[in-house]
């Protein structure tokens, strides 16, 4: 049977967003403590996959999932789901919001009520935990007064909800993407996305250079990231995410170009684009990922493979 | 007397940081509870300029930060300096670790060492405090076992270190900066940094052309940040750094050529780049930019001033 | 009185284009012999402005004319017109095209009949003229059997029409240029064209960084030739007609960037578009022009001002 | 035996230059009236391949030629020499300057000497020859006083000397080509040059988008020249001149993508670059092409190599 390790324990979001993806069926979820070890047990085959955030709507990118997609050795995404996240305060029954003198939850969460969590409970001590459902254990087993979690950790745990919908920006939405180990990529969907990291030397005009390239094959960035390189001190990995499938000849083109032009990049992944957003219910689908189909100008496949034709022709002279 | 704002309590690195600067003489510093805490003080006069994290080597850009420089009403940086960062884990005279079962440490301190805590204090509780400095506080007060923190407020609070170095990775930098509200920024110094945030209609190619702008008139980008529009899914405010200063042309054209460009452009400042790290004992200087002088191309004042006055020239027909 | 030279003698192409434009109301109109006659005379003072054709739909451009041009001292363009040019074969009354031995014209008349002259004429002996109508003037002398030339020289020398309409492209428009020594262009028409050529380094990738510079700015390029540098092989002019006037800003800033780009540039002048095509007869107008009107992007002149008067407030901190 | 068609007739600067190339030993050449009835002849099969003239260092594009070679069926340029042309003044024995009243040459030979016919023989009636060497056959025959050829055309016609270097450039370098019907291009050398032509539609920015696709892929344009479309009024043939050989990587890609943008291309030939002058006395051999090697920068074939087998590892999954 698969194994699938997600960032847990049960009842996070994580687990939510692996729930609304195909692979999970059948699959045996392995909750793993933290983005780090879901990502060290896929790359030590101790999981055949993993389930990790990567972005949020309101609060940008989890830097430790982007720092860790271009650790070695490489892995792979091969799907996305879109969770609508709702925060809510729990704590066990018969607690008032005026006796919560401490707080728990994931770094994520403390983040996104920041502003409610000062209004409300100013002088609550706030605790960082792994993850939001076990900030909610922590709240069961008396550890902490209060945990920001989510709907799903209260009905797990049997905790109260002091107060709902406490996020300071109603309406993020989370995206989670399923990691494997390198091997074929899914098949083309006709609405995929790439996603790479990039690295280049340190010199004016090379981020141009490489946005150019994807522009001029008719390749829209939806996504760009900088992450610091670690122990070189202003320079950057580049996360980019792109419409298209390295499958496709546009994308493979522009890929085997950044590949001449870039110092490093790393392929992390061709899969379809999710379009629905998994709510806590099942959810009314929506289509959360926005920009409008990306025209492709003159980079569709039948004038890749018209243009190849013409260019084959030329070169054994069959024809002009 | 001039009042500065900065990211307290005392014995922070962000006082570290202010202190290096010569706005600071003479001044009286006023340590506030937060990053955001110190922006509000800034826009409401409470104080005249205020110090603030925006960049760490290792952690990468401070989220907050960057998103409460895009509120409104606008602030200025005037001034940057670069401080290189120690942790170190405090205590309370003739604490041992094996006694700590909790420490507390700003959202970047606990980042920075979180593989250090794992390994070392892996069943300790891990709590989130306002600032570094707060965290030694908190352990000197005994409300948590232990901090990760600066030397400095090892001394101030006159505790123990328990461990020293703890950083994942050693010879992290950050970078502080000092803002106002908006103002005549400094005069040009021939090595200054402009930070600016942008947004672009959400269409395919508009960053490669935000870019470009740049580049055709020589000026280098030396960073790029993505965050997330809160209640825009899939947009971003692109924050940039480049080299060069308002008041040079190469410069005023292209911000001129982004404001007629992009959605909303918002300047942040020219000021000189940093060059020296300010360590915790004066330390001795070295040039952290890393990057060469830019060559600027066709893009020196000189060269425009020519082209300016042959310009003027053609339209009143005194010259060809 | 207002002296202006024209491409002559009486009934050339060039005249009627001449009588086309405002410009010769009341002027005095000297026939000279050959476009270098006419930017010499208008170079040395002996006429005011000067006439000459620029560009032939059929043939291209009129070489001597671009190299002219960009020889000292500078000349500018401050008008240009349309004329649809028709070839007629004329000779003396009563000769017959069996009679036909020689046959005169100006290169270009020979050049744009090649095919009927090979087909009707082929054993006759063919002659340059320095014009189309001193060919004319030629027939009526008797110095030559026939001449390639104009309807209105027909009528200037009593000559017959043996053939009617014999260009090997009919329909086509030359385009032709009013010359004046330096001064203030003429004012904005709303609907201008500037013309400027222009030499690079001979490094790869200048020419394209010229047409980015113009393309950033929304500046639609009509027209691009390129001329030999006489005694530098392997270098080039490039004559380049864009959108716009020198007194827009979008303009001004293309045209200083290529000061500071380029190797050479040299202004040719702003000024009307022509729109309406001089026919014999006065002529029914139509839009010779053909391309839409450019969609300007980025570069109105409402767009350069809001701006500009942005920086200038970033730089006097006076407003954000 | 192999046919060669050339302007002729015999002892044109045509025949010169097809005698420099390999392909003409052994070979039976055919002198054909005007560049048209060569590329005819080609096209017809009456001869395997043609010589014409296609660019002069003074005079630039040969339109003709250029125009002919977009015509159909399709031809290819499969070899290309240079010729440094000297033109003289003859006539028969016992001619002096005074008795000059008539003089013929090629288009060409008239106008390169435009100014010193003007100085020397400004009364001379000037006729149009189908070539130079024609022009010295007339004077031979006294149809014509005297002609504008070649110092190889007065000996075969024995004809004196009235003037020697009479061009108004001295140091005129004519390039020709060989043209065949469409078959396998000559193999790479490592110096060639590959000539198109392209039409965009008549948007701003298709030019530049054409040139992008070249800088991007590390290709030098060494010549653009645009050609009026017979009748399509402000459309031009676009003909461009690029380092490199249609089965190099760099410039299949290059050639592919123009496929996909442009509204037509044509390609018309891969072939070695000349580097040698052919003087009428086998000359001293210099490098004529002028341009240093080109950085080719990430184009190199072992690049595209290496990026393809990464590409290819990435699609099938057995490397990353």
């Amino acid at each position: 049977m698969t194994r699938i390790g997600f960032l847990g324990p049960h009842a996070t979001f994580t687990e939510q967003a692996l729930r609304s993806l195909p692979a999970s069926d059948g699959a045996e979820l392995v909750p793993l403590a933290g983005s780090p070890a879901v990502l060290a047990a896929v790359r030590d085959g101790s999981v055949d996959a993993g389930c990790v955030p990567i972005e949020n709507s309101v609060e940008g990118a989890v830097p430790p999932v982007l720092d860790g997609l271009v650790d070695d050795p490489p892995l792979m995404i091969v799907a996305e789901a879109l969770v609508a996240v709702r925060f809510v305060l729990l704590a066990r029954r018969g607690t008032s919001r005026g006796d919560v003198g401490s707080v728990a939850s994931h770094g994520h969460g403390i983040a996104q009520t920041r502003g409610w969590l000062a209004d409300h409970l100013p002088d609550a001590e706030v605790r960082v935990s792994s993850s939001t459902a076990e900030a909610a254990a922590q709240a069961a087993r008396g550890e902490v007064d209060a945990a920001v979690s989510s709907p799903l950790a209260a009905e797990q745990h049997g905790l109260d909800v002091l107060a709902d919908d406490i996020a300071d920006n109603p309406g993020a939405i989370t995206r989670f993407v399923l990691l494997t180990r390198p091997g074929p990529p899914p098949a083309p969907s006709g609405r995929d996305r790439t996603t790479l990291a990039a690295t280049t030397l340190n010199r004016p005009g090379t981020l141009l250079g490489l946005l150019t390239e994807l522009a001029l094959r008719g390749i829209d960035l939806t996504r760009i990231e900088s992450r610091p390189i670690k122990d070189r001190h202003a320079e950057y990995w580049f996360h980019l995410d792109c419409s298209g499938h390295v499958a496709e000849p546009a994308m493979g083109e522009a890929l085997a170009a950044l590949h001449r032009r870039c110092d490093r990049v790393r392929f992390l992944g061709s899969f379809p684009r999710a379009g629905d957003v998994a709510g806590p219910a099942g959810g009314a689908a929506r289509d959360a990922a926005g920009s409008p189909a990306v025209p492709l100008g003159p980079a569709s496949p039948e004038e890749f493979s018209a243009a190849q034709r013409w260019l084959d022709g030329l070169r054994d002279g069959t024809h002009t």
